[in-house]
């Protein structure tokens, strides 16, 4: 089989200004194009469309990864190919990847094989520099708060509680932990500082939750930056910044249009990390989806645990969004792995090692039945060494808990191979739901509440225990008024525990919160659970040094 | 009169192909649009045009400035305009503002009054990615270099050697001096660095002397970041990082094409500071703009003796490029000031200081002409306080010396305010030049020798010193086989010596070196004559805090 840049370098793109109109109705004039086969759906017409009746919302989430990936966004998009394919108005909603693991290990992020969004090397390098833009808003603060330090700083921050970071979009480890201001009074006040990947940057995780320009700036004005050394909160409102921010910001809001190989459309907008953040595409291209479209197909980050649990309990909840049925990816190899095979041995048959595995998953479509209230069917993401008994089993698995299984193979053939799959989500969606949507916890709960209602309703944990420095934290926020919020777990995407070697569907686990941090922009309390990383670095041997541009100004080495 | 963004904001502007397709030729299908009202020319086609004879290329330069500067982009927009007017098939090459300013002291760099290029707020903000673009790839060497030392170091690069920096397009003088990479060893070897703004970066001159994507990936992989332990060279070929480096420049060195107020077309593309690097917008953007259109008016940094001299001696001579006419800048104002007269007090009538600071001008009109060997016409860009006296005294003192000085108020005018001035411009195209082209001093002449004939030849300096590291450096240079490229001075812009206060034409002066750094993949050796900031800061009220974004998403405060 070709390479995904190879298939996505021989596919014919039609222009997006025909793919706007004929698959979304949407004019030329309300188009800005960035080439010809990108767009951004101009904001001022899609604020006019308020009025319109929604489509229908899928979300596509999957059991605990294993550290290669379900196929979570080659399934969106083979699930959306097919719905297009079988005639249904539809359209995808994902994320915009990182350059960061583009040219570190894990290469692009625009789907696989068969089921791509496409200009592929546009969407992996820049896209429409929403990114860039981001990163311009995130560091013009960071400059912003460091120039009132060093002009006297009227407002007396401490400089040792600043936690607004600068961002880059970039491996790069060297930059995790550094000194700043150094070199004498003409370069300010040294303190430690340190840089985040941009997907990492509660700037990102704002865009993805904002719903108008208005929203935009109202909510960059809301973010604490640090404290005064009266410890009273300071927002980027308090240093002026919002409003210049939003400006950086205002293009980077509406949404993208590209395209499936397959010419069904996709809107890929923003790109939260699922751990400190929430980790879906923004509401912005999810509502203008569900305007747009009679079907939107949207996946969220990590395992359900994590994404759609945030899907549900953060975006759902700030936007009033609401999924009509969940998608889950499953694989033969990630059950495998839940059942205790190794990493290197899950290419061989072992038909107790799924039925043993299948406790993760079991677990995942309980949550997200009986906790969230969403109906759902299991997409079987088929791998060239899953054995046609391995698959079957997997079907008679999940079909004992009640939950119809459809092997997909997508990534191999495209929409054809997900078109089983697709008229399962038909029916599905077609079927009184037996289930009431609803959040994890109440707003109103106290934030120890919301962590111990996640923690033991979905992680299966038996308690919550608190760093002191992190109590504390979490006291502080509190009263300073932020105790309303939803809170954001930020834990291992491998394990329903922090423990990410302890696979399958653990019990009665201890959860430790280890540090607690405000995204009061954003509006939620990330509650960090074990070490995580917001600021990759690069491999040994990064994909850097395969990517090239040959004389004719092909990219070459994408994957 | 009307404020920069609210003259920019009343514009009808015209859609980009329209202009495309009337002014320079280009077919829509050419174009990469970003937007309706910006466009990229596809660099496959432009590449086709190779056998188009060249147009004439129109220099755009100045006497030494105040601070507040003296128009020269407005002189090259008004300029551009007024031979648009009148019928002549004229595009404007500009350089693309950085952000850093724009949030900063300056403001915008889209030209001002009525002669601007628009649409202003997206020039002035992101534009068409190109900044974040090389900001990218600059960042991607930094974080190979680094990950290449934590990796094992196989090269066995000499950390304390290392002169790459990162660079960002924000004014942030905490970024000045940092250390990296603490946080023990995961993160990396500690080691001191630092962050540049994106026009100070040599990858920022490599673009602006680039020809082709071949040349661009040939340049970058020439880049020395630094030595080995055995002083020995390692460049980003090294590194494997210039094919990912060029990757992520391919879309950004097609150049950008924008229009004026007046419907003019104007290439606005790469941006070097015209200290550290060359200060003059890409050869790409001109050399396109000399095969579709009969005149190219571009406009070079800071004086003559600085922005023309790197114009002459670095892009001629590396493109083969050669200017058919200099348009001098002067002003009232600045004469005044290198007539002795305090910034304060520049809108008080004084004959006998424009008079003075004749002295100033002089010597740049002596430089271009007998140095350069260009002939030249003098724009006397009128301000609101100059008087009829001043103004006629500067074309009488300008005449005295065999040069033509045309009044222009285009300012307030736009193209009509430089009708006389495009008149002589082209009267000056049409007279056989009696000077020969030529460059400061030659290729084979060692690199003190090129610095001393451009300091005694331009600068009227009587000798030249060096710092002892500075000199050793320049031996190392040398002794790696650098010998032979030109040098790029970095001094002051105020002054013909590196002291800003020393006003007028001062003599004799000694020019100190007191640093020198190589730009191997420039093709430069920068000397640099006193501080030269490369990371600028905010001042106390930036203008970050008046820029804003209304509800309807209209942009404010810039200027």
């Amino acid at each position: 089989m070709l390479s995904d840049i190879e298939i996505a370098n021989a596919a014919v793109l039609r222009p997006i200004k025909d793919v706007a109109s004929e698959t979304l109705g949407i004019e030329e004039r309300h188009l800005v194009p960035y080439g010809h086969h990108k767009a951004k759906v101009d904001l001022t017409h899609l604020a006019s469309l308020a009025d319109r009746p929604l489509g229908r919302l899928v979300l596509v989430t999957a059991l605990s990864p294993t550290p290669p990936g379900e196929g979570k966004t080659t399934t969106t998009v083979g699930l959306t190919d097919a719905l297009h394919g079988l005639g249904h108005s539809t359209v995808a909603c994902l994320r915009e990847p990182s350059m960061g693991p583009v040219f570190g290990m894990k290469g692009g992020a625009a789907g696989g094989g068969y089921s791509q969004v496409v200009p592929m090397t546009d969407i992996n390098l820049h896209f429409t520099g929403d990114f860039a833009a981001l990163a311009a808003a995130n560091n013009l603060l960071a400059a912003l708060i460091d120039n009132h330090v060093h002009h006297g700083n009227e407002l007396d921050i401490d400089v040792r509680s600043v936690t607004w970071k600068r961002v880059l979009d970039v491996n790069d480890r060297a930059l995790r932990e550094v000194v700043v201001a150094l070199g004498g009074h003409v370069n300010g006040f040294p303190r430690e500082d340190g840089f985040d990947i941009v997907v990492a940057s509660e700037l990102m995780a704002i865009f993805c939750l904002t719903e108008s320009w208005a929203d935009l700036k109202r909510r960059i004005g809301d973010i604490v930056i640090g404290y005064t050394r009266a410890m009273k909160p300071v927002t980027a409102r308090d240093l002026g910044a919002h409003g210049a921010m939003a400006a950086l910001l205002r293009d980077a809001l509406a949404p993208n249009l590209v395209q499936t190989l397959e010419g069904a459309p996709a809107f890929v907008h923003g790109g939260p990390f699922a751990n400190i953040a929430h980790g879906c595409s923004s509401v912005m291209a999810t509502r203008a989806g569900l305007r747009l479209a009679d079907l939107v197909v949207t996946e969220a980050g990590f395992g359900a645990d994590l994404g759609a649990e945030k899907f549900v309990d953060i975006k759902c909840r700030k936007s009033g969004l609401r999924p009509d049925v969940a998608v889950v990816v499953a694989t033969v190899r990630a059950l495998k792995y839940h059942g205790g095979v190794a990493l290197a041995d899950l290419g061989t048959e072992d038909i107790g090692a799924v039925e043993a595995g299948m406790v993760n998953l079991r677990r995942h479509l309980d949550n997200i039945r009986e906790v969230y209230g969403i109906p759902c069917v299991v997409a079987v993401n088929r791998f060239p060494s899953d054995t046609d008994t391995e698959i079957a089993r997997v079907v008679d698995l999940v079909a004992a808990e009640g939950v119809r299984a459809y092997p997909a193979t997508h990534f191999a053939d495209g929409g054809l191979g997900a078109q089983d799959l697709a008229k399962g989500v038909l029916q599905a969606l077609d079927e009184p739901s037996p289930y009431t949507f609803s959040f994890t916890y109440d707003d109103d709960l106290s934030l120890t509440g919301k962590v111990e209602a996640i923690a033991t309703r979905l992680y299966g944990a038996g308690l919550v225990t608190w760093d002191a420095k992190a109590r504390r934290r979490l006291t502080r926020i509190e009263r300073d008024g932020y105790g309303g919020l939803p809170v954001c777990v930020a834990k291992t995407q491998y394990s329903f525990s922090t423990d990410p070697t302890v696979v399958g569907a653990p019990s009665g686990h201890e959860l430790h919160v280890r540090e607690v941090r405000l995204s009061a922009g954003a509006g939620f309390v990330v509650v960090v659970c074990g070490d995580m990383m917001t600021m990759p670095g690069l491999p040994r041997d990064p994909s850097a040094s395969r990517i090239d541009l040959a004389d004719d100004g092909t990219i070459l080495g994408l994957s």
